[in-house]
Order: structure tokens, then C-alpha cells, then sequence
């Protein structure tokens, strides 16, 4: 049997057949149409999946194969397969389901990113082997995962997951979602930004200006890491903030759920290990019980593919 | 069968007989023997055990007809019944399982106490029939246990469910545990009575000050929510700020983990629907998807007996 993986992004759609150990062994992708209506969006990747079966590249690439199709979207989608909202697809409770079913009668499911990435990492990527852990993707926004007993949990309404939106700082920074202090305004690219933005103005003789050739319009996470590397004392300065928010975020979560593994994922992960190995000096000192055996942190190591395996095995 | 519950407290050992109904059907206690050695104490409570089963008061209370006994302690208990740390009764990773099971013969379970009362309420109480829940404490300091899918969920390394650490305000009061901005600092009864003390002292008319007879070192929760009561301005607003910073950390627990209710416990909750009714108006502002279902807030509904039965159901 195989499993068909959906992968909606804001800019494409990945479609892939995945087999039993978890290998794609076929891959189309299309463009996201956000021009399009909302059914002419699903009948595009449904044509993309028949187009995607053909037994005579693999004999396992036939409908009948076809276990379950499932899909990861950028959003919130309840267990009933409605997306709530999808910003960048200009969804807003639609019945994917449903109208995937119509087309195409294979059981079908559908979750937040985030959580199929958690998903995908848990079987077949540096979590494997583990039955709890928490993904928590550092991008322009903070996304994040669960998984306990080896199963998603987004919670009893849908609506958990959300860490970026979790208070590090009451009456902190303001948030995009009405709030003060959310994770989020701590912990994300765009955070990284934000602290060195209002640094290089106390600062501009940092290196980091110079390297955005004067405009700090143009400063991104990459600049300061890069920055950082080459021993520039701002850019030391707001790693070192980031890296403390972070590991309080991190000290939070084991304090209150205490996953087997918590994984890195996102843009600011790619970091790599100048990240890595200052968080994991950092954490400790934040969770409770230091004498104890505490959650192992890691970076995600599966890439682009994660969409797809992720949304293969939802179930 | 019955099973045996052990309630462990500083004060006091409460031990019961459970009965398949939930129901307590003969119940002894025992005082708390901190002079004694770790043995001594156990062997305290397998006597009261013994004591407690007579079959001439209910044919049910034979030693064989226990199925397991289960213990709740004021501390850090390992899967493998290892208590790690009990400061009220000086117990220092004692062997609490093992040597109950050298005196009886049974299943041995023990956890702590706030996870036992998670289970209990989540059983016969107010969140009976609910299988995702997370039972917060509110009294001198802040506990917290995690029901998912009917079961304890105190972490994989056993270090979960310590609510009270994790950070509310990042760089704020500085909290017993070293660290700053702990929830345990801004939502305990601690917390009133520090933020309470705080403003009597700027605003020396307030009303709570003649109630504790001009001695700010009587103020305690109870004056504070009674003086609120009574419309005291400097009452309502410590109320007021406590009210935001649990509002906030329950609001943190349901977008991360969307329990289906969240139970307050603890002596701060006996302030009832005037703490209630003040948490429910406030919590859905920091709830993100407040146009989806989140969780139910209530007050426990299981008194002192609670220890009893929780301990009974560990398995």
C-alpha cells in the first residue's frame, strides 16, 4: 500500500507517494493558485495525484494501492478536515474533506504544518524511535508540534499547538495576535531582527550594518549568526538575548510537558550547531529538577520532504 | 475488589479503601512522624493498612481483595515508585515502592499529589468524564497535573507537570527555584499576598490594613478577596492583577496544549465564583482562536478526599 503526502505552501503545492517504510517513491508539485477559487484549487491536485499514478514507473503507483491521502496546510484545520483558516491560500472554513472525497473516495486527513512536520520527524527523522516530543518551527512566525504517545495532540478543541503564542513576557512586546509578550516576539527570525534592529541603532559602528551595506531595513537572522561568527560584540549580544529567550521557551515546555525530545526546525535552525550548542548550555538552567534526566534537543534533519511524509501518515 | 489510597501529607497520613465505584468505604489516618526514620514510616502506614482492613465492617476489606495500593506524595516521584524528593516528610530518593512491597505483597503506585488530584477529579469529580485535563493547585505554591487520553501525564522523564515554573515574565520576581518570572510568583497565594503588601504600603487607608489590625504580615488570601468584597479599591486591584496573571497562564496552557477543561484546586480557588467568574471574563483576550471552543474553567469539586481516591486509581 502507499499513502499519498500533500504539502500546501504559500507559494506551491508538494504531492508525493510515500510506501510502507516511509520512502516517497513518486513527486509532483504545482504552483499555489490563490487566484483560483477554492474547488478549482483541489481539482488541480487531484489531476496532480492521477498524474502522480502510474504503474508503469512503479506497480504500487495505482489508485487501488492508495491507502489514505493527507494533506499539512499553513493553518488551522479541525478533525473533521475543515480549514478554519489559511491565510495564504485565502481559505477560511472550507470543507477539504469533503471535497477531496468527492473526487477521490480514500480516507483523508488534514492538519496544521507544523504538527505534520512533528509527525514526520517522529517516524523517520531525529526524533524516530521517540513517543513524545515537541517541534517547534523558529521562522518569520513561531509554529510548533506535539506529538504524545506517538500520536499528534493538538488538543481537545483543536486549538493547542500554539506555542509562539504562549506569554514569555506579560506585558512585553506587542504581538500580531492582540497580545503582549506571546513567544513569538521572543523566539522568531523576526524577533531576531527586531533586537538587532534596536541594537545597530545604539551601535552603528556593528559589523552587522556594514554587511547590510548601512541599510538595516535589509539585517535578517543569517546576518547575525554570520555576524556573530565573525566575533562582532552586537551581533554576540543578540544571540546571546535570543538564546536565553529560547531556552526559557524550551525550560517551559519541560517544566510543564517534559517530551522525551524537543527538535528545531524552521529557518533560524539552520543555524545549525553555533545555535544548537549555545541552547543546550542555556536550558538547563531554567528547568526545575537539574539533578533528573530532561529532554534531549535536537535539529530537525529531514527537509522540504518532511511536508510530504508528514502528511502521508496522518491517520 | 477495593484498592488502597494513601494520602501523604505534611501533617497528616489519610488512608482509605476505595471501592469500584470511586466511593470510600472505610478510611483511617495517621499523623506525619517526620522524627521517624523512612522505615518507621512505612511500616506506620502498612499497619494502619492492616487496621483499616476488617471484614466484619464489609466483607470487601480482606487483603485479598485488594487489587493495588497507590500513594500520593508532596513531591517528585519516579515510574519506578522511587520518591526523589519529599521535603515535608525528609525523604530523599527512599525506595517508597519497594518497601511497601516487601511488607505487601500488592501493586505499588505512587505519583504526586497534584497529579493524584488531577486523576481524582478527572474520575469523580468535575471533570469526571473528560479524558484531557490539566488540574492546577493554587495555595502556597503552584502544582499542577496533566490528564491526557485518561492518564497521568507527568512527563517522560517524570519532571512535567511543574506549572508553577514555567516563565510568565521573563526577568521578573525572583523565584525560590533561582530563576525570575516563574507563574508560581505571580499566580500563588504567595503572589497575592506579596502584591498585596505592596500597594498597603503606598496606600496605607486601604481597608485590608485595619482588617489585619494594622499588621501587613496577617495578610493572607482570604483578606484580600474579602476586602475585595467589601469594595476596597487597593483589594481590587491586586485582585484584578492576580486575576490577569492566571487568566494569562491558563490562556498559555490552552494554546500550547488545549486541555478540555482546566480545574483550579488549591486554597486560592475557595475564593469560588468570585475568583471564577473574574478568570472566565479574562481568559478567552489571551486565548488565540477565540472564535473556536477552548476550555471549560471550573473549580474542584472533590474536598480532603480527593488524596484518597486519586492515590487509589494509580496504576
Amino acid at each position: 500500500m502507499i499513502r499519498i503526502g500533500i504539502d500546501i505552501g504559500g507559494t506551491g503545492v508538494q504531492i508525493g507517494a510515500v510506501d510502507e517504510s516511509n520512502q516517497i517513491i513518486a513527486q509532483s508539485s504545482i504552483p499555489t493558485r490563490t487566484d483560483l477559487p477554492f474547488e478549482a484549487q483541489v481539482d488541480q491536485m487531484v489531476d496532480c495525484i492521477h498524474g502522480l499514478l502510474n504503474p508503469d514507473l512503479n506497480p504500487a503507483l495505482t489508485l487501488d494501492q492508495v491507502a489514505s491521502i493527507g494533506a499539512g496546510v499553513p493553518g488551522l484545520a479541525t478533525a473533521d478536515g475543515i480549514v478554519i483558516n489559511c491565510t495564504n491560500l485565502g481559505w477560511h472554513h472550507v470543507p477539504l474533506r469533503d471535497k477531496f472525497r468527492s473526487k477521490i473516495d480514500k480516507p483523508f486527513f488534514v492538519d496544521n504544518d507544523a504538527n505534520v512536520a512533528a509527525l514526520a520527524e517522529s517516524v523517520a527523522g531525529v526524533s524516530a524511535g521517540t513517543t513524545s516530543s515537541v517541534f517547534v518551527t523558529l521562522g518569520t512566525g513561531i509554529g510548533s508540534g506535539i506529538i504524545i504517545n506517538g500520536k499528534i495532540w493538538n488538543g481537545f478543541h483543536g486549538i493547542g499547538g500554539e506555542l509562539g503564542h504562549m506569554i514569555l513576557k506579560s506585558g512585553g512586546e506587542p504581538c500580531s495576535c492582540g497580545n503582549r509578550g506571546c513567544v513569538e516576539r521572543y523566539c522568531s527570525a523576526t524577533a531576531i531582527i527586531r533586537m538587532a534592529r534596536e541594537q545597530v541603532e545604539m551601535h552603528p559602528e556593528s559589523q552587522i550594518l556594514s554587511m547590510v551595506q548601512g541599510d538595516a531595513s535589509k539585517i535578517n537572522a543569517k546576518v547575525i549568526f554570520d555576524a556573530k561568527r565573525s566575533g562582532d560584540p552586537v551581533a554576540e549580544y543578540v544571540f546571546r538575548d535570543y538564546v536565553t529567550y529560547l531556552a526559557q521557551t524550551l525550560a517551559s515546555v519541560t517544566n510543564f510537558l517534559d517530551p522525551e525530545i524537543i527538535i528545531l526546525g524552521g529557518g533560524v535552525s539552520k543555524a545549525g550547531t553555533l545555535l544548537l550548542d549555545a541552547v543546550r548550555e542555556e536550558f538547563p538552567k531554567y528547568v526545575l529538577f537539574k539533578e533528573l534526566s530532561m529532554p534531549r534537543i535536537e535539529i530537525a534533519t529531514l527537509s522540504s520532504e518532511a511536508g510530504i511524509i508528514g502528511a502521508a501518515m496522518l491517520s
